[in-house]
C-alpha cells in the first residue's frame, strides 16, 4: 500500500492561499510520510510558511509563478487571462505530464473545472466530467455525484456517473460490490424525469456488473441506503448544500439549547467527551474534497474557505485516489461498459435482421 | 380573528386512518375551539374513536362512505375506481361546494393532488398548482415551494410560485414585505438552468410588488436568508427530503454520543430540559402539512405516517390559511400580476409600433 505519491498543489487557491494550504500539506505529510509535493505559486509567500515546516520542506519542490486565479474569476476569464502561467493551470499540467499523480486546489470550482477539462481532457467516451462528494451517512460513507459540474444530464451521462461512482466506491471504500441508486422523487405516478427513468432502464437491463438498487429519495442519502447516489449536478449541488445547511442549523440549535440554563451548562461539561465525539463526527472538514471524475487525471477540489485541517483531508483524499488506482479502475470499467454495449447492440442488430 | 372555520377531513387517509385522524382532530379542536369538522369515511371505524372524544363529537358531522383511496394507489387508479364516493373526493367536494373552507388529508400525495386538480380546478391563469412547505430556519420559518407537485417548471410557473408563496408568507407569517429567492446553484459561470434565470429576470423587471432577493443556494434555506424559496417540484422535493434525512441523522448521532459513557449519561440527565427544547424544536410533527396552492380551495396534505399530534398541526395550518384568507390573497395578487403584465406588454407594443 505504502508507495510514494507525488501531489501537485495549487498553493494560491482558497480564501487564504499559501498561509492555509502549506500548513495543510504539512499535516497531510505528517500523517502520510510517503507523500511528496510540488507547490505552485508565489514563492515569496510560500517560502516563509514552508520554513516553519522543515519536514514538509524536505518533501516539497516550490515552482514559482505570480499568476493566480481569483476566487471570483469567471471560468472564461480564468481561461483567457494568462491561464498558462497560473498556479492552478501549472498544478494541473504537472498531473497531465505525469510529474504528479493528482492535483489538489482550493481555488474556485468553476475555473478549476474549466481548466481541468481544458488541460486534462475528458476520458474517451465521457462527455462530461462529474464532481463526486463523500457523504457521511448513518451506515458509514456514501458517494454522491454529480454535485455541481453538470446541469441537466441526459440518461447516458447519468449512466457514466453510475459507472464512475461505483468504481470510486470500490477504490476508496474497498467494497467489492457497492450498490448504486438514482436520486428521484417518489410522489408522482410517473416518477421523476424521463432521463432518470431511462438511466434506470439502462442500468437494470444493460448487464453491467454493477448492483443497481433502483430509485432513492433525498432522505435515503443520509440513511446510507445505497453506496453510490447518482444525480445531475444541479440537483446534487442543491442536496449537498441543503444538507450542509441543515447540519449547521442543528448544531446551532444544540449550542443554544445547551447554554440556556445552569443545569444544561453543567450537563454539557460532564458530557463534553460525547460532544467532542459528536463534533468530530459532524466536522465538515473531515469530508472536505470533491473528486473530479472522468478526466485523464484526478483533481481534488477543496472547499475554498477551509482551514489547514480541512485542506489536509483533501490532500489525503487525493492520495487515496492515487494509491488505489481510481482512474485506472474507472477507465477499465468504462471500456468494459462500452464493449458490452457494442455487443448488445450487435446482438440486437442480428436478431432484428 | 376568532371566527368559526369548518374543515373537511379525509378520515381514511394516512397509514393509520380514523384511529390517528380523529384523535388528531380532537387535539386541534381543543386548541382552537372555533373549529368544526366534517369527517368523511367508514362510520363503523370513526364512531368508536369519536365516542372517546365527546367535545370533538359535538363539533363534528360524520358522512359515511366505504370507499377509501389506498396509500399505494396510483393517481390514475384513484381517479378511475369509484373516486366519486371515496372519502378523499368527498372531503374535496365539500370545500369545492363551500360547505367547508379547507380540506385536510393524510392520504397519498399523488392521488390527492390529482383529485384536487380534478375537483377544485386550478385558479384562472395558473397552469400547475404547487405544494408549499413551511421550513423551520435559524431566523424562524420560511416557505419553500414547490416541494413535489410539478416536475421541470418553466419560468412562468416559477413566477406564479413566487407570487403564491409570497402571498402565503404575508397570510401566515403576518409579514408585510416577505423576501423571495430562487433556488439555484452558484458554481457555474452561467448560473443554473435557463428557466431559473428567465424567472429571475421577470421577477426583477416586472415591477411586481414583491421583494425579489435574487438566487439563493441550498444552505440558504436553513439559514433563513429569504422568507420564500422558489423552486420546481423535483428539486424542492429532493431538498426537503434531504434536509429531513440530515436532521434525523444528526439526532441519531446525538443520541449515540450521549449514551456512550456514564458521564455523558449523567450530563444528559442534567441537561434534559435543554434536550427537550431541542427535541421540540426539531420535532417534524410541528412542521407537518404541505399546502396545495393555485387551486380554487385550500388543501392540506399531512404526512401519511404522522401521529395524532402531527395531524393536529396539519389541521391548525389549514385553519390558519382559512382565517387569514390565503386563497383570496393569492387570487388578488395573481390578478394584479396579470394586469401589470398586460399593461407592460401593451406599453412595449406601443413603443415598438
Amino acid at each position: 500500500m505504502s508507495r510514494e505519491i507525488t501531489i501537485a498543489i495549487d498553493a494560491m487557491g482558497g480564501d487564504f492561499g499559501p498561509e492555509m494550504v502549506v500548513p495543510g500539506c504539512a499535516i497531510a505529510r505528517e500523517r502520510q510520510p510517503d507523500t511528496r509535493f510540488i507547490l505552485f505559486g508565489d514563492e515569496s509567500r510560500i517560502a516563509p510558511v514552508l520554513d516553519a515546516h522543515p519536514e514538509l520542506a524536505r518533501a516539497s519542490t516550490v515552482e514559482h509563478t505570480d499568476v493566480a486565479v481569483g476566487m471570483d474569476d469567471k471560468p472564461s476569464q480564468a481561461l483567457r487571462r494568462g491561464r498558462w502561467r497560473s498556479s492552478m493551470w501549472l498544478a494541473l499540467e504537472a498531473t497531465r505530464s505525469g510529474r504528479s499523480e493528482v492535483t489538489v486546489s482550493a481555488g474556485n470550482t468553476g475555473a478549476l473545472m474549466a481548466m481541468s477539462k481544458f488541460c486534462l481532457r475528458t476520458m474517451p467516451g465521457v462527455e462530461r466530467p462529474a464532481i463526486a462528494a463523500i457523504w457521511p451517512t448513518l451506515r458509514g460513507e456514501s458517494i454522491v455525484l454529480d454535485v455541481g459540474a453538470t446541469i441537466g444530464s441526459d440518461a447516458d451521462q447519468l449512466v457514466d456517473f453510475a459507472v464512475m461512482g461505483e468504481a470510486m466506491a470500490r477504490a476508496l471504500f474497498g467494497m467489492e460490490r457497492p450498490t448504486v441508486g438514482l436520486l428521484n422523487i417518489g410522489v408522482e405516478e410517473v416518477k421523476g424525469l424521463e432521463m432518470i427513468r431511462e438511466a434506470g432502464r439502462i442500468l437494470r437491463d444493460s448487464g453491467l456488473p454493477l448492483q443497481y438498487a433502483g430509485f432513492v429519495e433525498g432522505d435515503d442519502i443520509g440513511r446510507g441506503t445505497v453506496d453510490v447516489v447518482v444525480t445531475d449536478g444541479f440537483t446534487g449541488n442543491i442536496a449537498l448544500k441543503t444538507a450542509e445547511g441543515t447540519a449547521r442549523q442543528m448544531a446551532q440549535y444544540l449550542r443554544s439549547a445547551m447554554s440556556r440554563s445552569l443545569l444544561s451548562r453543567i450537563g454539557y461539561v460532564l458530557a463534553r467527551s460525547a460532544f467532542d465525539t459528536l463534533r468530530a463526527k459532524m466536522d465538515p472538514r473531515k469530508a472536505n474534497g470533491g473528486v473530479f471524475l472522468g478526466l485523464n487525471g484526478i483533481v481534488i477540489k477543496s472547499h475554498g474557505g477551509t482551514d489547514a485541517e480541512g485542506f489536509a483531508s483533501a490532500v489525503a483524499l487525493g492520495r487515496d485516489t492515487a494509491v488505489n488506482g481510481l482512474n485506472e479502475k474507472i477507465t477499465d470499467d468504462l471500456e468494459q461498459y462500452r464493449r458490452d454495449q457494442d455487443i448488445s447492440l450487435k446482438v440486437a442488430g442480428e436478431i432484428a435482421s
